[in-house]
Order: structure tokens, then sequence, then C-alpha cells
């Protein structure tokens, strides 16, 4: 049976790839012992790659008010708001791994408002979908609510943030018909 | 810690139901190792339990066209469609086993468009999310369109009804906030 | 002229139905002087009939705190919003009979906003077009809402459960194409 | 009992009307036994009434290729899909009278796609209800559709200019909370 | 190169006008240096077209507690809303000559919750809107926001109706293709 | 009068931004006489600052078969139905400047639909639309007809990234209220 393609647009071999893409792909590898699809698919734009790459960790890897674990709560609620397979299903391996839960990311996916998740945590979630579905909409009023559950300005610019960086990548994803690779569908589901 | 509850309604004990409804609780018991949290939600109205069930087991155990594969993906797309946890959960560890794919009902739920189907699986999907979502909009193209694709009358009788079935189930599990067993979260995610 | 089919599937003859069947066909026909044409549709698929009315009657015929004038209210609300023509124009006449109110059943159908409805009847129609429309987001408030309403859990649970009910119901009126029988649109419009 | 306001803002007394609305009044009254209430509602403004009714009669009272009873369908489906009360049972009243019809009506308020129309009507109603709902969506593909079922560029403008009448008119109806009168309900429903 | 037409329709020659007609067309040429396309395009039906501009007149130049500016905010807020072309660039050159403001018109285009508005003139908006989009669900509770930020009845009565006619404006702008005339766009964009 | 703020965060003096980011300022500055305000307000965040202007760049100033003008259409038009106030006012300003034609933004911010563009543009922004709005629905077909239309691999993924890239940029701009800078509102306007 032939591998189905990581995306519908060309993939570079690694070899011919430019010297930094192709380091941090390697190192990815090493660490993950497979090489996530959206680093291939995104290499097939080597400027925009760099850009992505460099916006997705000064957001998701920042130290600041919001754990990592809440960090991939968000991206997997608004990238499940915006059908992306590819997000939903490796953010939510993510999410396993960091909230060390192996339900929180499909309760979360299906219906956040049904999650295990706390009322602060809910806060932000409501947030960050406004951001992803309707941020035309966002007022003075949703920065009170937001202050209320202790969230400060930084924090809430990052909840705005992440929402706003993956409503770019969830259509990336979908237009490149980005396909989860099959190690994502059970990691952090076992006990370690 | 407190064991979360299946429903916020009251969950009868399982000694005070009627005779029938224990039974059923029982060999389902039984069989998969635990109750699924639907038998004991419902069971809050024995009379509404009985017609439930016997409405899902002729729409869900039925011989004919469609496989029982194929009846799940249709519960796991519109149900992901609605935001039903409870039913995308539970019916996405039966899609998985059922169809002995580990993947097809995390892509299903995501975005069932960029799921691995056939055309055909594609058709059914397409025109049971129809249903769903906008029935009023269902018109004899859509009777034409199906037929291409090899279904019959009682093809697409079933298609329509298991749609309509869960859009009952899907808005009960809402209203009641179904917990889905942990159970669920693993089966049939791992090589037998 | 010929008669227009009740259903755009078959519709076996009377002769030919299981007993059960056919014996509730004549009593509703004796009753009515006609049969309702959702009868004749789902005599289609005689194990989906027999769960379908069973599972009707113990909502729509219960005691409890809903008159079944109020019932029937909801029936006629959430059918128009899913653009059921059976249902409105069915339930339409037996809610103008049972609420002895010959203009009811038009106002709700259009908006029951703007109907002739007490508060505590319009809260309810809130909840059952939520349920009906998004029940994903029904929420701990819509509890409390009700209850200062003075409806219990009982109360709450039918509201909900008719809903989900009738949210089958359309759909399956829509995709066979049910007609609403010459009856029904007459029937308690003038007085007795 | 108090007789429901026609209108939740100051209906003016007959006698202080302007004399050419009032001989308006009384005329319509002498005609149909009754004063909708949309004359009464509407006379809080003697010169929007004037242009209204000069629109309204130039609409709806033009020879064309559109039958007038086609040009009441018009005005139901567009304020069903509104949720305009008195639109729908005054108009829908209008509709019986001039099809006919004791059904079209109440069928075309619920889903005009299962009522019993030709195609020509249906092709008149779709482009309609597009007229009133996403207009901005219009295109010469549309005229090319119309055409191809006998409507020439005059009853094109007629379908568009009523729909979009009739925007305005279901508007003005949901702010006033205008009441459909009593006599709307029955009219046309029985034999002569 | 040809000059592109001001309506998909005909637009008669000013010769074979009615006399009334004619006569308005070139007052409005005598006072704005060229004539707006929705005079020519309107022209098609005479009597259409006197309809139509004494309802305008008599909701645009209406003395009330709405000034001039605040009509035309309403309608460029409601006709962006609607997609509606003409009516947003020419009634966005109105209000920046009304409003003596050269951004506001764009402001409130493309999101009049960003725009430089009073509360009151927000207040006014989003009821506005609401009665543009969905003003099935206008109910007593907007009219008491709108009396605290000190609009009356005949204010509330404006804005309803001047939602409410722009309505039918835009649909027809949008059927008929009506081009915004050359002059608008730098209309009141330069200090005089 | 006090200055309106550039964003409703913190925006950072010139003199203490990172080298390299006041360097960039710097020289917009001279280029343009202004500074704009997405600068300003991003400056709260150096890191994410430089991958957003990156990847802004390697999508707008590419090279390929969309010309830059062809570009900005796809900004105002996406940013437009985002109801994104900077990004239809700053980038109007400058498609006026790169189509060197002063109607075309504000035609495509009300509806690209009826804009002077060429059938091959509104195929590109009929593409970018479904990207922007729902990403999910994108199928092969969809490219199939971009071929068609002579758009190769490289410029479709142009299309969609521009599209992707500003859906981040106009959630950004919403949260953060920016504010676009007096001077893009009559940019390219005037002849020359």
């Amino acid at each position: 049976m032939t591998q189905p393609s990581p995306s519908r647009f060309p993939v570079p071999s690694i070899e011919t790839m430019p010297e930094d893409i192709r380091v941090r792909l390697l190192a990815v590898q090493e660490k993950s012992g497979f090489i996530p699809n959206v680093f291939l698919t995104l290499a097939f734009r080597p400027d925009e790659f760099r850009a992505f790459f460099a916006y997705h960790d000064a957001l998701m890897e920042r130290d600041g008010g919001l754990t990592k674990a809440e960090r991939e709560m968000i991206v997997v609620a608004t990238s499940s708001a915006n059908q992306c397979q590819y997000c939903v299903i490796a953010h939510g391996a993510i999410l396993r791994i960091r909230a060390k839960n192996p339900q929180i990311a499909d309760q979360i996916a299906v219906n956040y408002r049904k999650a295990d998740v706390t009322p602060r945590q809910r806060a932000m979630l409501d947030f960050a979908m406004k951001v992803s579905q309707e941020a035309h909409l966002v007022s003075e009023q949703d920065f009170t609510e937001l202050a209320a559950h202790g969230f400060d300005q930084d924090d809430i610019w990052d909840i705005a943030a992440i929402s706003a960086f993956f409503a770019l990548s969830n259509r990336m994803a979908n237009v490149t018909a980005m396909r989860p690779n099959d190690e994502f569908y059970l990691m952090g589901r076992l006990p370690k």
C-alpha cells in the first residue's frame, strides 16, 4: 500500500531543503521519532515556513500566565470549530501529554463547554472562541470579564494571539489537506 | 475524589429499576464490562428508555445495504456537528471497533470531508449531514445522487433515520450533560 | 384527479400491515375520521413505527406540569423552525383543539415571541427552541431560569424531550415528504 | 376583556386622521368589513402611510406576467422567512382567496419547497427568497434561470420588488408588534 | 471606452420620462452636478419611483430627535451589512458631508462597533442593525434600552423605519446592479 | 484634543524598542511619512512582530502569478468579511495605489461580486473568501476551477496563504482595536 501524502502540494525531499529547515526537521525527528506533517507541508515555502514556526514558538513556548497545556486547549477548541483535522489530532496529542490527561482533548474537541476544565479555563476558551469565530464583536466587556478571572493584559494577548495564529494555521491545513501523522492518534492516551 | 455523575438528572439505582430495564443493563454490563451512561441517564424515564432503545436497535442492528461501521460513521459525523460529547466519544469507540480502524472516528469527527472513506461513503455522509442540519432542503435531487452511488430506497431511509434518531439523541445528551464513560476513550485504539 | 401520496416512500396497504399496527390505524381512523399520514408513512418500517409511537405517547400523553396544549405549543414552535410542513399543520390542528384557541397555532408557527402566551409559556418555548436549534449551548443557567418560572426537573425533561423527539420527527417528515392530510387545515378553527 | 392593541405605537383616532387617510380607511372598512391593523398602525405617520400604500398598490395591483395570487405567494414565503406574524397571517388570507385554495398559504408559510406550486412558481419563489435573504448574491445566472421559466424583465423586477417591499413591511410589523386582525385567521378557508 | 450602465435594467431617456420625474431629475442634477443612478434606475417604474422617493424624503428629511448625519449613519451601517455597493458608497458620501467628517463613513461601513460615535449613536446603530438583520427578535427590552439613551417614541420609529426602508432599497440596488456614480467616491473627503 | 490611541494595548516608545524593530519603523516612516499603527501595535511583542512582518513580506512582496494589486484585493475582500477596520482602510489605500484605481477598494470592500474585476480576479476572490470563511469546505473542485482560470499551484498557494494570513491579522486588529491612521483614508483617491 502506498503511503498517503502529507499534503496535496509537493513536499520537497529533506536533502534539498535549505540548511536551517533541514536541521529543524531532523531535530524534531530526533526528539519525537517522526516528522510531523506540518513541517513537511510548509517546507514547500521556506520563508513562510520560517515565519510560521517563529510565530508558533513565540506563542506556544512563551512563559506567562497560561500554562502550556492551556495554550494547547485553545488550539484544540478553535481548530475543532474550524474543522481542521490536522490541528485537532496533532495538538490533541500534545494537549494530552502536557495536561497529563488522556480525556481532555477529546472532550474539548467535541464541546469545550462540557469539558473538565476550571471556570478560569472556561472563560479563557470562551474568549478564544470569540476571537476565532467573531472577533469583530470583541469589546471592552470581554476584557473586564477576563480580568475578573485573573487574566492580565499579557494573558489576554496570548489567548487572542494563539486563537488568531491557529485561524491561519487551520486554513492552511484545510487547503493543503494536511494529513495528521499516524503517531498522533495514540499519543498521550496510555499511562507511561 | 468523587466520581463524576453520568447525568445532571437523577440516576435511579439499578435495584429499583423496572425488571426489563435492569435485565438489559446487567446484560450490557456483562458484555461490555461497564454500563454506558446513556442507559443510566435514560432510566430516569422507563417508557422513554424502552422506546429509545427499541428505536436504536431497529436502526443500528438492522441488516441491509449499510454495514454496521457505516451506520456508526453517520452517528459520529452528525453528532460532531451537533457538538454532542457523549455520542461522539461513545460511538467513536464503536466505530473504531466495527471498522477495525483506529483513526477513522477521529477523522470523521473533525471533518468527514477529509476522512479516509470511499466516494460512496462520502455521499452517504453528505446526505446524513443534510438531514441532520437542513432537512427542509432535502429534494428529489438528493435521492438521484444517492441512487447513482448504489443506495436503494431502504438504504436511503436508513441513512435518514439514523441521522434523525441521533438528532434526538444528541439533544438529550446535551441537555442531560450525559458524560462519556472513561472506558470509551481508548476502546478500539490498540491492536488486539 | 389522483390523490397526492402521503409519502415519497411506499405505503403498505393496511391489509398487509402487522396486526398491531393495523389495529392502531383503525382505532385512529375510528376516532378521528381519517388516518393521519404519519401513520401510513412510518408503517413502511414496523419496528420503527412501534418505537416512534411508543416514544410519542410517552411524551405527549404524560401527566405532569405541562398541559397537553403546552406540549403541542413546543411541537408547533420547534417544527416551524425546522420547516416541517406535516408537523406544523397537523400539530397546529391539535394545538388549536387542546388550547381551545383558533389563533394560537398560527401565531406560534410564525413567531412564537409575538404569540398570546403567558411569560411561563414563553420561557418554556425559549428553552424548547434552544434545545431544538442549539442544544450544545444548554447550560445550568437555563435550568435556573426555568426553575424561576416554576418548572421542576420533570417539566424540564419533558420540554427537552419533546423538542428532541420532534427534531427526529421533523427530519423524517421532511425526508419522506410526508403530506399533511386535508382534514388538518380546518380542524379547531370553527367554534363547536 | 380589553381589546389587544393593533400596534405598540399610538394609533390615532380615525376622526383625527388627515382626510385622505380617513377616506381610505373607511373605504377598506366598507369593502372588507374591518380595518386591517396595518392601516391603523401606519397612520401614526401620514406621509409614510401614503408612500407605503402607493408602493404597495403599484406592486400588488399591477397587471403583468404574475397573477395576483402569485404576488401573494411571494409575500407569504418571504414574510415567513422573516417571521412576520402580521404579514403571514393577513397575506395568507388574501392568498387563499386569490388562489381559491384553502391550503396553499399554510403550505408556503412552513416550507414553500413542499407546497403545491408549479415548477415556474417554484423558480419564482426561489428567486424571491434569494432577494429576501441574500440579495448580495443575486447574479446573472439567476436571470437566466428565470428566463428559462418564461419570466421576462418586468416579471423579474416584480418578483424582486415585491420581495424587497415586504423586507421593509416585515421589519415595520415586527418592530411595531403589529397584530393580525382576528378576521384574517379564517378568511378563505371555507367554501363559499 | 463605453460608460458602464447605471443599472442592468433599461434606463429610460430623460426626455421620455413623465413630467414630474423629469423635473425631479433635472433639479437633482442642477443641485448636485450629476444625476445619482438611483434616480435613473428606478425611473424604469414611475409609480414605484414616486413612492420610493416620497418614502425616502419622509424619513431622511424629517425633523426630529435624530440629526441628518445620524440618519445617514443608519443607512451606511445597515447597507454595509447587506453588502449594497450603491447605498454604502452614495450614502457614505452624504454622511461625510452631513457629519463634516471624512472618516466616519468608512469606519461605520467596516465595523460600526469600532467607529468614532457617541454611546447614544452606538445604541442607535445597534438597534438599527437588529431591525435590519433580525427584526423578529425586537422586544420591549430594546425600547427600554433606547429610552435610557434619550430616544423617544418618534426617534425609535425613525431608526426602525430608516433601517426598514433601506432593507428595501439595498435589495433593489443589488438586484438591479445599481452602480454608484463616480462622483460619490471622493465627495466629502477633502476639506472645503 | 488628545490623539486617539493606535491600540488598546500599551505601545512602547520607539526609543525603547529593540534595534531591528526601531530601524524598521523609522524606515517605514521615512518612506511613507508616517508609521502605520500596525507597527506600533505589534511592537508590544517583539518576537511576534518579527514573525508577523516576515510572513507578511513573504506573501505580499513575492513575485509570482498574482500582481501586487491582486494580492491587496484579497486582503480587502477577506478583511471586509471579517469586519476589520484597520485592514480594510489601510490595505484599501494600498490597493488603490497599486491598482492605480481610486474606486476598486471601496467596491471590493462592500461587495466584491459587483466590483470592476476580471473573471479571473473574480475566481481568485471567490476562492480567497472560501478559504477565509469556510476553509473546511475547500475541495479538489476548487483547484480545478482555479486551474481553468490559469492559476498554477503556486498562485493557489498564494491566494490561500494571503487569505489565511489576514485571518490572523484581522483577528489581532479587532482584539487590539487597532486604529487606522488618518493618512490612509485619502491615499490613492486623488490623481497624482
